[in-house]
């Protein structure tokens, strides 16, 4: 079987074990290694409080070349005050020394509680025992995506190949779900490896626009996470001549990476914290570009319409309220909506149709909502999951 | 025993049954009525998709003189197009045809489903039925608060006296909960009735500053209705001089009003759909009032932070989650968050606490979380409850 994980572009090794930080004795720490050098490029998020790791990554991530990214799931630290920041370095300067390299040619990044030191014993041995077992194989690619994970039931890996010019480039990603999303820049924890040659400029663009269209597009519960953070490791071994404008080279690089980051969006939505399907809301006819997005998002982020979604139920009135209620411009006149392309009201009334028809699709593991706010010419989509009983259960017991 | 209802003012009668729009068999039609005629104010909700009801309340509200209010529960008459306009019309007319009077002097609001068209036979049978059992009884007062209910479990009904020049003055109110209420303007259905001697102008003043601190101040979901109304009148019979303008007399009138709203607004948080609990959420030391209220607001909207309040979990990462994805201006090295008095995080650094004694806090009836930002001077507060698994659950199951 050919080997799909992030250690099938060439030059990456990877590892991924548990070292303790978790009571459950799952993975929780990773290690991707680049020991030729690779341009990367990162994403974070907006959140005005930051994990430790997401201050240190932001900084390390401008190096010229990097050789390793060292993450920890189980705990975020966020909210951890000095000796958080003090731990984030520690990380890198550990794995920096085993791996003979620079501190700030190393990555980070940490998923988790919020509040809450890093057991720094185990993490430093989890970084020694991750750093021997550092390989090429497709298990060590699925170890690592399996030590990021937090409340996700699911591993979730993507992989895609381009050709440019006569040369084949491969893309490998794996992502973390599963609460706490909402699309603002970048979307919860993300490694991308690729063996494409491209310059560090232009692989941060590709990075922005694909993500932008893809993984910024999912909202879980609106929430945006403090540690959101998307890394692209480009170690340029692909043999291409290096990509260094926005030619037709890249844009067929940037598309691939774009079905590679939707692919793992989708991946998120369908197993996003109790989920049991996923939907894409189409918003046309707005007044600008944000307000499309804006509606679009508010209708996702609506507890009521995610609910009646969980239960097959064609209540319409609830997309409309949220649209109502965002604060985009609409004309009541010629608002329509359709569900699964079954129009369910239109120009500001209501229409005949068949529930039972409605209820199946929306009862299927994707569908697609769509409004027009009859306000001009402009529109957007958001991707979003259903509210279950399952969320409250998990994001009640999970415990500090 | 003392009525305590809207009936309890002088010059109020009320009314309540069953007319069959709501399949269970329960109440959904009332009427207040005031023969000698009241004056009135209202607040509705902003939401830009109003119902029907709404947009011809907001007419009718104008009357120097209003002798009914006419309401129905189980079906929200919104995104109803032009039919739904002539049906709440044609309420008023047949209560004002019953009551002798003329239908810009009805008021009238709605509450339910949306995008349905009224039964109007049943309407209007129901209105006929309703004009006929009008009484000053406690009971009426009592069948009235029943027949605006949908999917509260409890009704909710406050009352409160003031002494104004040696006059007593009653105020008495209703309110609906429990899903759909974000505080925006107004909140919910809610009836007041008072036989306070005031101007329009100063009983519109009064109802806004009342409900601005108090109902608006209440979220259950973030989700604001289309059929937000609250509705004061005032019959002027308990014979204290006319109040014209904002001098104590007229304070002495707010606070009392204040006091209601208050008290309204905490049985809808205890009594909202699954809640088990409620909680204040107190921002302080913001850059802007309007900051301060955003913060608020965003931590009692996260349902990340009513899950682990339902769960009794002292997750306070999660409420400087919330605060600093809202945008606001906060200050990371002064940011601190105590719950129930008890500092969790001080100037950016966690502190320890005991985590059993918070979790016992978060497991009572009512408690309070508050939040410095450390960027300005600026406090506001906010009212939230948990969320539970039956939220989910009545929401999934309350079909079209």
């Amino acid at each position: 079987m050919k080997n799909t994980t992030l250690t099938s572009p060439k030059g990456f090794l990877a590892a991924g074990l548990s070292c303790g930080i978790k009571k459950s004795g799952n993975k929780d720490i990773g290690i991707i290694s680049c020991p030729t050098g690779a341009k990367a490029a990162a994403v974070f998020t907006t959140n005005k409080v930051v994990s430790a790791a997401v201050t240190i990554c932001k900084n390390h991530s401008k190096s010229a070349s990097v050789e390793a990214v060292v993450v920890n799931s189980g705990n975020a630290n966020t909210c951890t005050g000095t000796a958080g920041l003090k731990n984030a370095e520690i990380m890198c300067k550990i794995a920096a020394q085993l791996l003979d390299t620079k501190p700030n040619q190393v990555l980070v990044a940490s998923t988790g509680i919020i509040g809450h030191q890093l057991p720094m014993q185990n993490v430093s041995t989890g970084i020694i025992l991750a750093a021997v077992q550092l390989s090429n194989s497709q298990k060590a690619g699925e170890n690592f995506a399996h030590a990021i994970m937090t409340t996700d039931t699911k591993c979730k890996q993507a992989f895609k190949t381009v050709k440019i010019e006569g040369k084949e480039i491969c893309i490998a990603g794996t992502t973390k779900g599963a609460g706490m999303i909402g699309p603002n820049m970048a979307t919860t924890l993300c490694f991308i490896t690729t063996d494409a040659n491209i310059t560090k400029p232009m692989l941060q663009k590709a990075l922005s626009e694909a993500v932008g269209q893809s993984l910024n597009k999912l909202t879980v519960d609106g929430h945006q996470s403090t540690n959101d953070t998307a890394i692209i490791l480009a170690s340029g071994l692909a043999g291409n001549k290096i990509i260094n404008k926005a030619d037709s080279r890249y844009k067929k690089f940037v598309v691939a990476l774009f079905d590679l980051c939707t692919d793992l969006a989708k991946q998120m939505a369908l197993d996003a914290e109790g989920a049991t399907r996923m939907f894409t809301v189409a918003v046309s006819a707005a007044a600008s570009k944000a307000e499309a997005t804006k509606a679009a998002r508010a209708v996702a982020d609506y507890d009521l319409v995610k609910c009646a979604i969980h239960g097959s139920d064609p209540n319409w009135g609830r997309i409309i309220c949220a649209v109502g209620s965002c604060g985009v411009k609409i004309n009541p006149n010629k608002l329509s909506c359709s569900i699964g392309g079954i129009t369910v009201f239109k120009n500001g009334q209501p229409v005949k149709f068949d529930p039972k028809k409605v209820s199946r699709i929306i009862s299927s593991k994707e569908h697609t909502i769509a409004v027009s706010l009859g306000a001009g010419k402009y529109s957007d989509f958001c991707y979003g999951c259903d509210l279950s009983k399952d969320y409250v259960t998990i994001n009640a017991d999970y415990h500090t």
